[in-house]
């Protein structure tokens, strides 16, 4: 297996350089490619399927409760962006701006969303009259853009795609549910589709989205240790309406402001999938979100009746609902092996002369590598359970690394001790002032990531202040 | 039935002003809507809903027919656009410029992509090597972005979304049959599914796209005969491949250039939908492609068990797997019939306590007003039936529409008559000089629209220069 080693001699180790690693597995699996265009990605065949599955799921999702799909303009009139004012600082700096339209220059200048908040709002604002129209529960799929000025393929990148929810209510407690529920689930497909487990909790206030009143998150641990936030979800209270002018008639025939949250989700969660279960192979895919569950290879295909059988094996395993690939090229076994592992591709059948003879393939397992006999007849069983099998294995594996680095502190000095020794996630108690979350910031590298709603009581007092704190939070390095 | 008759008197007739009855369907029937961003459109939920099962359909006959989606990015340097000649002449006028990345002037501007050749030739020239790579099928689904002067919803509009397939082959006759097999595809997709019969050919030179060496078309006519350019298939020969030094090492060592093709189609299919079966009550949609293709309508709902029925009868006709809706609320029947023809929704099923009584419901057919008194056990077998009949009957209407509008003439004179009194096709021969082509143009307003496939002999001389001709062309007024 020369070809094998060569292949994966060109990786470089996670254990030596977990961030060139990454870069290796984006480029050797083909996930992601550069153009000409500085900080912007190409989203090859490989990486866009598995967008296409996250798509899919997610959109079932949304649609299950209620919400639709529309598409807002691709373009913000720099005015339009100005109408809130926590919004435009936060966004406006890092806005690509379109000042001509082909030889002539525009009266005003055009931004790429980053964001659609006010394309939303101006919209809402136009077709919602009475409390008959609400709630409206609008979601788009679409690639934003801000200006970056460091770049690193699904984690940060100058133009990225992604989900944006956008919904407005008739009160509070309506838009709060609606923040939360879409918060859940996030958690759940994170958990459940992608084998990540996450920590939902609130932002502090000062890691809140711009605009917003109240944000929430699910916090991922990569396998290296740094966090990974990997979803947020808005609540707006009536703020953006009272910039927009967004009333509605209630019952009673009184104006009255509308109620919004925003929520989204990016191809981060590639950068998410590919940081929480590769390995020094390759990728590592969680069955049930992999575009192939399964990949076919004959080996000593020259032989009769070798490659006659696994095309058979392959159609009986795509009957049972199995997403199956064969490859029946020339490449050796050990080349195919090397490329699929590369792939992150669940399961390997393989097929030889003596297997045949006995009626019976092998079944290889990505993440353990563990062989299975099984009888050709036993498949349509036992593929599925394997499968099961994996993506269990895959969530328990990432909810041990979390919590062998889950920490607790009390005091700051604890926290530096603690990060001299481990990357991973402290938790501490919080007194609520932002000068102690800085304070952290500032001497751990660590900002907070939330405030968990599983509260623990861990001490009485804030480790900088040494005033009472009654607020658990997390802290991590962040991606 | 008041309120019907006050919906549907907020609609031009059709035959009073046609460009203003699309205008108000646009709006009526909530497909899109303006936001301050001049030019660009807001596809609200109805139309992202029809535009997402056309999506589904093609991109399934793309899959069955080996291509891979991708996502290049949304910008191109303007260094990149400039590569091969024509194709940036036919753009550059028409291109949003990006200048600035934050505060910051960008050293080089870049254009929001109008059309992605240029960022695929980059691609297919990094990572196709040898005859092995090929052929490389990709596609995307993505918005683009072109500078009209005037625009029309889904007709013509500053951003549109389509979808773009680009191809690299090892050879001139595998490139020009995918640029006919992807004609082909359009064509059933728009026959089977949109019920729009299409004219299939070849674009004059003179309208080719740019930078292409043949462009093939598929070109519908709209119910006030004027034509509609619906999809286009290019081939590219190997121009953009030496423009780009997009070359391979083919089987005998030797480095060769590559053939290239590009296909799209966009959502003017949705203006292609509203003009060809839209009627003086709203839009008409084919079922195969509707969002809800039966709508269940309580009549007398106040009245004990009605809304219970009602209820029964949508979860029985879901459940066989028609594309249902329910509409329970308190407004009248009457609104609700006229607001569900305006919707274009095929079938409307009534039910009343009279029926119930006599175990039985009436269908109504949008497309013909025909109504069908059917028994409740006999809803799974007469639906789905007449949702075919309803596709074929629109099929064939608008065939009807246009074979009864397509005209042949032997001179300008006799083109210019029959402009006079009809809006149509009109077929007539051509030498092949496009001093003939402009001069058809100048005087008649029409563009050809295209030399098709099915040839017939109409003359042996040009209309306009009486020289010897072999080509048919169909001419028309376009939009
Ligand atoms: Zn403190
Ligand atoms: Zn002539």
């Amino acid at each position: 297996m020369a070809e094998k080693k060569k292949l994966v001699s060109e990786i470089t180790s996670m254990d030596v350089d977990f961030a060139q690693w990454y870069t290796d597995i984006v480029k050797k699996a083909e996930m992601a490619d550069y153009s000409s265009v500085k900080g912007c990605i190409i989203m090859r065949p490989y990486a866009q399927a598995l967008w296409e599955n996250i798509q899919h799921t997610l959109d079932t999702m949304f649609k299950e409760t209620g919400h639709e799909n529309v598409a807002m303009p691709i373009f913000i009139p720099e005015s339009l962006l100005q109408k809130e004012a926590d919004h435009v600082e936060g966004f406006a700096p890092e806005c690509a701006w379109v000042t001509h339209g082909g030889n002539d220059k525009l009266e005003e200048r055009l931004c790429v969303r980053p964001t659609s908040e006010t394309l939303f709002c101006e919209h809402y604002a136009k077709i919602v009259r009475s409390w008959r129209d609400l709630p409206k529960l609008y979601n788009q799929w679409c690639s934003v853009v801000r200006w970056e000025k460091t770049t690193r393929p699904f984690l940060r990148s100058r133009e990225f795609w992604w989900q944006e929810g956008h919904t407005v209510h008739a009160t509070a407690e309506e838009a709060m549910q609606e923040t939360l529920r879409m918060l859940n689930i996030y958690a759940k497909f994170f958990e459940e589709w992608l084998a990540i487990p996450v920590v939902k909790g609130e932002k502090t206030p000062k890691e809140r989205f711009a605009g917003a009143e109240n944000t929430y998150t699910i916090e991922a641990m990569m396998h290296d240790c740094k966090a990974l936030q990997s979803g947020t979800s808005h609540y707006f209270g009536d703020g953006f309406a009272r910039a927009f002018g967004m009333q509605y008639t209630d019952k009673n025939n009184t104006l009255q402001y509308m109620y919004q949250t925003s929520w989204g989700v990016s191809t981060r969660i590639i950068g998410a999938i590919i940081m929480t279960h590769g390995d020094n192979e390759g990728l590592v895919l969680p069955p049930r979100i992999a575009p192939t569950q399964l990949v076919v290879i004959p080996v000593a295909a020259h032989k009769e009746g070798v490659k006659e059988k696994a095309a058979e094996l392959y159609e009986q395993v795509k009957a049972a609902g199995i997403r199956a690939k064969i490859d029946l090229s020339d490449n050796t076994p050990g080349w195919k092996f090397a490329e699929y592992e590369m792939k992150g591709i669940p399961l390997r059948l393989e097929v030889g002369p003596r297997d045949i003879a006995e009626g019976q393939c092998v079944l290889v397992r990505r993440d353990t590598r563990e062989k299975t006999v099984v009888k050709f007849e036993d498949l349509e069983k036992t593929i599925p359970a394997l499968l099961d099998d994996i993506q269990k294995s895959l969530y328990e594996k990432a909810l041990a690394n979390r919590e062998a680095h889950t920490y607790t502190a009390t005091s700051l000095d604890e926290m530096k001790s603690i990060l001299a020794e481990h990357t991973g996630f402290i938790k501490s108690m919080w007194c609520g002032d932002q000068a102690c979350e800085e304070k952290i910031k500032e001497e751990t590298g660590m900002p907070s990531r939330c405030m968990p709603f599983e509260q623990e009581h861990i001490a009485d007092t804030c480790p900088v202040c040494g005033k009472k704190a009654d607020k658990m939070v997390v802290w991590g390095i962040a991606y």
